[in-house]
């Protein structure tokens, strides 16, 4: 067998693994939002029984052979050495990973999924603790077994959604960034501005065509992608299937009009992906923190912005009538209200970060054994009321707030943070090269920021690493100051700090 | 390992099978209802990793050392040796299938597919020929090779969809229907009675709800399934996601209501299927010819009958307002109007099943070599200026109408007329058993036939045979009779015979 046709051998494989992958997620999209409510075991054993065969099909023995092969390949393009390079990283987990450590964990994380699921309904931690043990006891041997040399048990993990990253070089931009946030956090707390609130009605039906209006001028292709309702928004599918949900409180219609425009920038890097790559490990995005990096773009520096805040409120006014905002200024300060709460996903933009810092320390040491796990409902509270000045008054508003770590997600919580970095630093770049980006923003014209973003991030896939992707776009490595200047500037504005 | 363990081992695969399956149906559903149209490349993809998939499992040569151990197994229950009986089945028809045709019957069926659709188009039928007759061929090898001795090649492929059925019994019956039809259809032709028409404003969202009500009176699940449009409806899913669709004419509401009791009908015979079948082979449906008398049941024993019009015109006043016919005997007659035309789809009970009868005879003769595949157009022509007196125009309202022959589906069509040959059979035993039918039908009180047709019919799932079960249903075997009883009563009360 030639390099060129171990290479294409392998290609067939991962796009009939990459066709499978697809069905998955179509599977759980429809159990999310068509499926009827009798219908779930059935699903469950369909989910079960595709990822039987995606496992088989992930650690086929033929691969390793033909990579080996493929490997002699001579001066391949950068998008086939991306291709290479990944089936190589999934292969070399794969074989390190102990047999039956992947059936465990999936049923210990269906059990401690429900005891958390009840923990959560009852807000008693205790119950759950044991469960979250052994889950966390698991991930620890799997980080240890796939752990590259020289990586830590807590960069095994992290690397599965941001490849290359490392926790010690996050943590001095987080500190950085944990100190900017809480300084001006105090600020805004001082402050004795007056923010308007939105006032009207809401229809349900009127929200949905909204959402589809505001999709529509993000650039989504709604031939290429659909919009529905679900209880958790999300988006999933990819190449030119990429769906997005989105969901309908009638007494407060932004929650709608975000999560849509959150959900939209993630399908947008979706449906950016070069054609060619569609279906290939390097047609996959770039790293977690990239992929949220694309929906905190549109959600908050679009959406969000001063900028967009005369065009948001013709839309809102056409769909829903009076507004009770009486100025785009105000439906901008309306937008941005930074109110207490102990509730990571209803968080606003001078707070989010700060829930994620906290839990990034937190799981370190919970997967270190530094913090045994009866410590952490209490460590939680500290931690929180040394962030944002006061305890949570129940587990539920606290450590049992989140469904992360109860099914053993470890490392994922920094990506969100990476997101709103990566976003910021994105943002900046594209106001040096469209210096009058503000005016388009006004007018609802976003042609010019997603045809940067397309060109910058989109259409690459996974070709590059986020690491270079994201220098490239922005002009040098990213840190904390694109973030906090852009909050010092929204935060400053609102609340005449 | 003991015959119980054998069988244990077969279930727990047959189990994943149909997970797949069930994959393979929503996959199938989402492709007509919600994927966006730029999705179809990627979907066809997709179907054919599932089905690869699909068929190395099909053919897992563990299950023939699985099931000729439980084929031991002592005195099994009547579900479990259906169920060996159905796996038995399978692996007979799949060791007899010579290599490689399964894929050269799937290359040539798309291709069929695609001159036929051009064909069809341009209303010329010597394009496609040549691509029929190779479909023909290698359906015709298939026969060969997968018949029982004594088996005629057209019988091997009728029995896929409705087992045990032989061409040479269906004849006579078939031929004694043909007569009575063309007698029937004679006398409605000269009848001078004059037939109501609907007229009014059927808004689309109006006849959904409308649909969705009606399904839901004929005791549909919408727990266990949901109702959605699409071009052509049809039925999916089996156990607790039974899925139906229904499509929305404006100018006529009809096509919406019969389109939706139809596929209802189909979906409760899913939905009736035992729960502790759900999944095994001997949980399908006994044939297609069963199947397909639970739909006609619904559409035309019920929803197109003299008794439910007086409930079905109150469902349509409140949906409609203002229908054009002054009462439910006005109603009656216009659901049923007899009115020319050449397409099987669009033709009424009076003339459905001489399309049906036209069909069996020429695919036979098809199959058989007796009628070369370029004198299908005149064979057409001829055969339907006599069973309807004139000739179609043209191939595309002849012998191109129906998707089936360029799928190489032969053996198919006969199912059509079996379930309405076997649904009047049904009524006629349910009227036996619920004298007062008629005065609950009124009512829209369809409980009382529901319930008889899942102890008779449903619940059984593919356990006893077609023929026993309708035999067991009906007192004793089915022949034309009930049929043409049931359409002398309705047209000999619509057009004063």
């Amino acid at each position: 067998m030639t390099p060129a046709d171990a290479y294409a051998a392998l290609l067939d494989h991962a796009r009939r693994v990459s066709a499978l992958e697809q069905t998955e997620g179509l599977l759980a999209w429809d159990q999310e939002t068509m499926m009827p409510p009798r219908g779930a075991a059935q699903r469950a054993e369909q989910m079960g029984a595709l990822a039987a065969v995606l496992h088989a099909m992930r650690t086929d023995p033929r691969q390793e052979d033909w990579l080996a092969t493929a490997e002699g390949l001579d001066d391949p393009a950068p998008d086939v050495r991306a291709d290479l390079r990944e089936i190589r990283r999934e292969l070399t987990r794969a074989a390190r990973l102990p047999d039956g450590l992947a059936e465990a964990l999936a049923r210990e994380r269906s059990a401690s999924h429900q005891l958390w699921a009840e923990a959560r309904s009852t807000r008693d931690f205790a119950p759950f603790a044991p469960a979250l043990a052994r889950v966390l006891a698991l991930r620890r041997e799997e980080a240890q077994a796939v752990a590259e040399p020289g990586q830590t048990a807590y960069d095994a993990l992290l690397d599965r959604y941001e490849p290359g990253a490392r926790a010690a070089e996050l943590e001095p931009v987080f500190a950085r960034l944990r100190e900017g946030l809480t300084e001006l956090l105090d600020r805004i707390r001082g402050s004795s501005a007056r923010i308007p609130k939105i006032s009207g009605a809401f229809p349900e039906t009127a929200q949905m065509a909204l959402a589809h209006e505001l999709a529509g001028d993000c650039g989504y292709d709604f031939a290429a992608g659909r919009l529905d309702r679900a209880v958790h928004p999300f988006s999933s599918g990819s190449g030119l299937d990429v769906r997005i949900t989105t969901r309908v409180d009638p007494a407060d219609p932004t929650e709608c009009i975000f999560a849509t425009m959150h959900e939209t920038g993630h399908a947008l890097y979706e449906q950016g992906i070069a054609r060619e790559l569609h279906g290939r490990p390097a047609g996959g995005h770039a790293s977690m923190g990239v992929h949220e990096s694309q929906s905190r773009f549109w959600e908050n520096h679009v959406g969000r912005s001063a900028a967009f805040a005369p065009f948001l409120r013709d839309r809102m006014k056409i769909a829903f009538g009076s507004l009770g905002v009486r100025s785009p200024e105000a439906l901008f300060a309306a937008v941005n209200a930074v109110t207490p709460g102990y509730i990571r996903t209803a968080a606003d933009e001078a707070q989010y970060d700060l829930h994620i810092l906290m839990r990034f320390d937190l799981e370190r040491a919970l997967l270190s054994g530094d913090l045994p796990v009866e410590d952490l409902e209490v460590a939680w509270a500290d931690r929180f009321e040394a962030d944002f000045g006061r305890r949570p008054p129940h587990a539920s508003l606290g450590c049992l707030q989140d469904v992360h770590w109860s099914e053993g997600l470890i490392g994922y919580f920094p990506t969100y943070t990476l997101g709103n970095l990566n976003a910021a630093a994105l943002a900046e770049a594209l106001r040096r090269d469209l210096p009058d980006l503000d005016a388009t923003l006004g007018r609802g014209d976003l042609e010019a920021p997603l045809d940067w973003l397309r060109d910058r991030i989109h259409r690459h896939g996974r070709v590059s690493t986020a690491e270079d992707l994201m220098t490239g776009a922005c002009g040098g490595p990213v840190d904390e100051k694109p973030l906090l200047a852009h909050l010092e500037a929204k935060f400053g504005a609102i609340y005449d700090l």
